[in-house]
């Protein structure tokens, strides 16, 4: 079960200047919640930090956390940037998922923390 | 016939943010009014979620039902974004249909509802 | 409905020596024999000529009259080529079809009559 | 020779809305002025519509009146922008030339009409 | 846990014709033996049936009914070899699995059974 | 008017040994003979010289020579084997258009004079 | 030896319109002035013509005229945009070089001559 | 061990027109600090120069010599940028770093000092 | 320094079946022995087993052990495949590295040991 | 000039083995002897060694010693296959050219000397 508290974050090392990070999370898997059928997407994070930077082994354990849970797109997208966001507390931050063609449609549903610094 | 009352919707789960939803269509059919040869395109809807959200399997059902109807291009990319509009009362939307060539013309049509969220 | 007396020939301008004729037909459509539901597919026709090449203009309206059919994959491919074998008896002719992913499975359905010339 | 009188246009489907119309014409063929030899070119109109539209077979037979015309890539690019915006009053057009390689060289020639709406 | 006896089959509608059939299923996922973490796949199948003819929807299943077993990648691919001819005796079957890439590392497994008919 | 005697060869510099040519036109024209609409194709030669070669600046010519000229793909394409086989006496060539799509139907023709030597 | 003079101009057709022009010289080569070794790099020339638009016979000719000199990428970017500038007085103008990879590294360089027309 | 002493530089040749540059180093490599398994990168760095240019032979000896340092990818982009900036003092200065997949995950990490001129 | 002794080894699974195994690993380095300059390569290996097969973590390590070492192209490719056929005797391997280019030019180097099985 | 001297050779550190060594030139240019025009190939070179290997740096050099020189495209592919097999004595050798496009042609040529190991 999709489990926040498996985030980790480390202190930002640069944290006087605002650069971009981004994760790109290419197998993600969750069921759907109509059908428990199997849903397949890539996420793609990026986010300027403040004090804390996500640590990558822990966001890979928390994302595959959700492989059991029945969960909609658009849900999970904003579930995942909400639980990033209260573990890291970034200055901005976007996520992204891309999924598998069902139905022959292929959603893409993109979250927003923040603006971007300038 | 194109039947706008196939269209489902449910509630935005996340209605207290402005996000990106975005779904493909693959393999659109309709035909020429003019010379009743079947027409082929690719859409792409876009769009922001007030309240409502567009259920995807009604979305698959309502694309096949222009599979016997003649319409121009012009007209049934605008005609699907009116419909998607009254039933989902987007902030934004943005239909695109790409166009398999004709005549060794290669057509795309793009219409917007309402203005992207800041 | 599939109809074969659609395709017409007309004789090879070069019988004297066997070459490669290839037509790929992007935009195919027809219906699952048992949902229903519209299925999409590229076919690609080669065939070494005899007497009488496929036509086509022809060959068009006759892939199109498959648009209201119900017939699973392996079955239509087997068909088409039938039909154009019976209309021009070629020397060799392989007939293969990319079908849009359903349930998550691309498939490619490839049938061949006779044997390439040396 | 080049012909403006073969355009023709229909009325604009929802003309209360402004929406992107994009055509692109794969296969271009005229000479060059100085040398006789032809050029080839691929062309991708762009426009939002007033009150007409530009019909799809007209603007093939249109574009084929060049074959046999010697005129320079700006001077055509230009002209076929000046006959179109002439055939349709748009809001803003552009049209985009983009020619095979000559003595190493590529060219490729944007010329634009009005302003794209807001 | 994988489970063969959900692979369903059907009469080959073309018994007395040879023809490659060929299903791609773009998302596979199983889990490492010896981390528990997810593996990730894409399966190509490939065979020339005899007198039965794999059921997709069955397939789609019965590849998703290996999500929670832990597997090597040799093991999972022979495997799902194995069962596919038993449960078609197909005249030859080529099973493809291209995986994720693990600690820098892409595999690809390819097993076959029997030979292509000439 | 296609002329072959445009065409100009001359001496293989290395007759003593078995050596690929392959020349690749992109942009060749000619005319549907029954419409008068014209046809766009990319054209391969390939073979192996016996005592000439093909120049380039004639082959581009000769190419050209099509312009005004309705005939079909296969004619075409054997034609013009036929004039470069008599103009050069390849012990091997190929000859292959590509034609650009018409009614949905993308046409390759490819004609071989000879076997490759081994 | 470098030759501005090499460049040849005419008369804009369209001067009451600001439209772009774009050359992309696929091939250009000169010398590292340290070491002699040659440099291989792709320029691309944007440019709003004010009164004089580059003759493509006399660029090609400019460009293959640096084919013995010894100049930096920095340096020859910029003296390229230089004589351009020189020669046609454009509105705007840019150049940009994308050099063949050395010692592992990838190089690009562009240069501007004032700002792009509204 | 990283040796910003390296880093050499020459004059701009052209200080009078800020201009971009961009230098792609398509093999990086550093060490997990960790882990100490080797991690790998292509570096992207663009800037608009003042009085010097970086010389690229010695960007190169200056990249290569993280290749025994334990160092993580958000630091050791900062730190490039750093050393480049006080190398150089250029007007603006962006670095990125596109990782090679971990765990699944790929990173891209930019950062930037300055703003770029108008 | 490169260590034979890493590579582990499992025993085949199927090993009554002729299956083809394919690893590919991405980031290679190693020294050049003149220049003392990193090379980079991505090697593919791929082999079809007898009775044990590479485990894949240990292939790791042991690539990444000539991280330090000084050897040619040609020397480590076949070294690479020496190891390899004494740590799992397989009925048949190939390895192949693809060198990131140096002085303009890229290298492939490919190494096989027996005959790929019937 | 072309300095077939310029080429060295190193002992085959593997003779006992028939191995593929390829070398990809991407910037080649000599002159064409009619025109004095630029000419620009990619070289690729395969190779079977016997006791001898061709050193990179200097086949660098080899390459670059035609710059200067007016030679037709059949001829320097063979002369370069000539001078190659006479520096290393190859049990197999192929020389293939691949030419930037003149006149709207592209070129390859490709030539052999002795037969592919078995």
């Amino acid at each position: 079960m999709a489990d926040a508290s498996l985030l980790e974050t480390f202190a930002n090392p640069h944290p006087g200047r605002d650069y971009l990070i981004e994760h790109t999370v290419a197998d993600f898997t969750s069921l759907c919640p109509k059908t428990g059928q199997p849903d397949f997407a890539r996420f793609r994070i990026r986010y300027v930090a403040a004090d804390r930077c996500i640590e990558l082994k822990s966001l890979k354990l928390y994302m595959q956390s959700y492989r059991s849970d029945g969960i909609f797109y658009e849900d999970v997208t904003n579930a995942i940037l909400d639980h990033l966001v209260a573990a890291c507390a970034p200055k901005w931050m976007v996520v992204r998922s891309r999924w598998s063609v069902r139905g022959g449609i292929r959603s893409v549903i993109t979250a927003q923390h923040g603006h971007p610094p300038a």
